[in-house]
């Protein structure tokens, strides 16, 4: 199992609503990818202009299969022109 | 619930098997409290001197009493010192 953490810091002039009303059909699309064991958006208790991305994936296949998927290609764009910066981080477990 | 990412580097000097025998007591005691879900140590895929936590607490007093435990107030300050840095973000879920 592989995780990603998607960490964005929205614009000051974007309205979080705006923001979450084009991230929820993303969640809705990528919860039916059969690799996608969980993909959940929160956002920072302290500071509500982070909005980040925690997700699990059965492989790295999947992750591919999400990233080349209509949903990703054409919601995502539009997230990032919201963000004014976006780290992302694909993690495995160590023991 | 609610999630930590705590997200690490290490010093350039440090040896990561130095630094995951620390941690492994750590996640041991810390997975035997009630109010931990999950805590999972990870590393980058594509830079495995990147170290993050990624853990599942059940409410806010349930990492209050991690913060204060004795596993957390001796172990976290060895493995501090061995990062060259740490960003630490508490998030909720957004629907």
């Amino acid at each position: 199992m592989l995780r990603v953490v998607a960490k964005g810091k929205l614009k000051p002039d974007v309205k979080k609503e705006e923001y979450l009303q084009i991230a929820r059909e993303l969640v809705i699309e990528t919860n039916k990818e059969e690799g996608c064991i969980s993909y959940v958006l929160h956002e920072d208790i302290k500071d509500p202009t982070i909005v980040t991305m925690i997700e699990e994936w059965v492989d790295e296949e999947a992750i591919n299969l999400h990233n080349a998927s209509s949903h990703v290609r054409t919601i995502v764009p539009e997230l990032r022109k919201l963000r004014e910066s976006t780290e992302i981080n694909l993690y495995r477990e160590v023991k």
